[in-house]
């Protein structure tokens, strides 16, 4: 039996700054090990992207599989002189575990090993997709190690994502889905003159906010029962002209749409394209998608989840899909996914933290999910 | 008797980049002084925009006073493997003379130099108002000569404005009046925040793509008989905004505008305050005016400069007021101003240069000018 709060403090102990190159996945994969898992380790990936450690583990052959899936990578603490602790401590003062990592998310990590350790799985089987680098770029990452589980027939039948998305007290949300996001790059090229000449020259800067003010101008939905609308944000303008006299030759915005589940990336990206072409034949669109949305909607999977944090807390869970992206993207594509896990106001921040309670809450709850799993798996 | 082209090829062998401390208007002052003027010379101002070196000569006491006006400081020359000649040797060759200052403007200089030392002035005054910082800040040239000037009673009643206005053969452009111009910067502060929760933030960019397009959608004027249409040309975008998930906490443009003399540039910049303030409370805006328009129109003074070039050349010129600023937009606020120089087409670029032929005809036709002053003044 693994102790949840023990693991997690281990776990954090290692400064697997992003990307986690195998030193604290080699912990896990350990105490894994010990609870009766078979566990795969690859290293994936060459510099500047990788190289990033993945883990796979298993415990069980048959059917229904149930994956657990996380991340051991952290974001960089920042000045040690910001936390109360220091951040690769994972001190325990109060009742509360301060460390990077303690609630992002090598404590739920922690508590689905304790739960698995503890749980009857029946003839099925569980397992963990654990990634080292889902904070970083994530070439190498999660989208590589579902690549590996395909061509080894290891893909589960459902898969629970153990990211913070509780927001003010455990429990209080689940993400049944989340929105996409693309990053889209637009270049117009004009033809640099002296200002007081403008029929001389070609202002690329005019052609751009007439391309930014069409795109804003849409709107993209109105939202639906699940998802809120779709937004465009312009995150960067770039000129760099310093002579005040001069049109310059060339103007660049950089913008983000995150989309619900009634657009594709590339559609968006089109649109995109298409609106800057109208205004000037002399414009690039270079969009890169982050992720598709995704939604695994409310059924018997949600419900079954839902029922485990409530019959533990005696609150029902926010069904959202609300926030940023997740590795939820990647999952989409090869079985329903959603994600669970501990309070995560602190992410990302300096005293990062969770309680005990919670630690040990969150245990509890994961082993309700996996026995409610095996016993009535969900269609 | 000054000769033109010896006294021009002395300027240009005095490499006073802007701005001149002294140097070439040491040579100037010589020639001035033997050919009968009272000479003043100043040098105004600190680091950075000074020191800096302005000369005033005048031969005469009484009225009516002409004044011609001009600058000693020239542009860099840039690499000088980019010149036939090297830039401050002042070589004649085939009859063309080649060097910074060729034409802009110490050859104008030199020719408005012989002509008043060939010229019949009778009772009236003919003055010299020399700046050595035209192409630079102009924080201590001609605006700070003037001051001085008025101080000392000794304004002029007509300027004229030695800067290269013919555009294609000597003679074909007089210049009698010019657009002013405005930059302005405009800072939109928001509120920063992440991408994925644009209700937590306010994106300055959305803001600033508002003011922008609105500032855009304004038809200042349609022109007039005598000047092109006003113009605003946005000039830079700054953001500096290196993280795709995040929605930055100001955004900054800088717009130019060249108005004829339908504007002031106090009233734009106010518009375009009023305009940006509709969009955002928090938006920031800072005009530097660069100089209002003038407009000395068509009359006596231009009668006489027009028939002046037209018996040296057998071709009327056209009356403009196209281009960019001058020194003008300072001493029309004193005088009535019109400018008429040489040929400006290698005017700050490798190979300046003007025909010995130009030169000579310049200080004809300013001697005619000069003569035809004194003969009937202008209202
Ligand atoms: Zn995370
Ligand atoms: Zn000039």
């Amino acid at each position: 039996m693994i102790d949840p709060v023990a693991l997690a403090r281990d776990l954090i102990r290692v400064p697997s700054v992003t990307p986690d190159t195998g030193a604290a996945q080699a912990v896990l994969a350990d105490a894994l090990e010990n609870a009766g898992f078979r566990v795969w380790r690859h290293l994936e990936g060459e510099a500047p992207d990788g190289p990033v450690a993945n883990l796979f583990a298993r415990k069980g052959e048959g059917g229904p599989h149930l994956a657990f899936a996380g991340h051991t990578d952290v974001v960089p603490p920042g000045a040690e002189d910001g936390w109360s602790a220091p951040p690769f401590e994972a001190r325990v003062e109060n009742g509360i575990l301060i460390g990077r990592g303690a609630n992002d998310m090598k404590t739920a990590i922690a508590a689905f090993a304790a739960a698995a350790s503890a749980a009857d799985t029946g003839d099925g089987s569980l397992s963990f997709v654990i990634t080292g680098d889902e904070e970083g770029p994530a070439t190498f990452g999660t989208k590589a190690l579902l690549s590996w589980m395909e061509a080894e027939k290891q893909i589960p039948d459902h898969c629970l994502v153990g990211e913070p998305t509780s927001r003010e007290r455990f429990g209080d949300m689940v993400k049944i889905g989340r929105r996409g996001s693309v990053n889209i790059w637009i270049e117009v090229n004009g033809a640099q003159g002296h200002v007081a000449y403008p029929h001389m020259a070609d202002n690329p800067i005019t052609h751009l906010v007439e391309i930014l003010s069409r795109l804003k101008a849409r709107v993209l939905d109105e939202g639906n029962e699940w998802f809120q609308p779709s937004n465009l944000e312009v995150t960067d303008l770039e000129v760099g002209n310093p002579a005040h006299n001069v049109i310059p030759a060339q103007a660049r915005a950089r913008l983000n749409i995150r989309f619900n589940d009634g657009h594709r990336g590339a559609d968006l990206a089109a649109w995109v394209e298409e609106t800057a072409k109208e205004v000037t034949a002399k414009a690039n669109v270079t969009p890169i998608i982050s992720g598709e949305a995704f939604f695994t909607g409310p059924g018997a999977f949600a419900d079954l989840i839902a029922a485990s944090i409530e019959a533990e807390t005696g609150r029902a869970p926010e069904l959202s899909t609300s926030g940023g992206t997740s590795d939820a993207r990647f999952i989409r594509s090869y079985c329903p996914v959603i994600e669970f896990g501990l309070v995560g106001k602190t992410m990302h921040k300096f005293d990062e933290l969770t309680t005990v309670a919670d630690i040990e809450a969150l245990a509890r709850v994961y082993r309700r999910i996996i026995e409610g799993y095996f016993a009535s798996p969900p269609a």
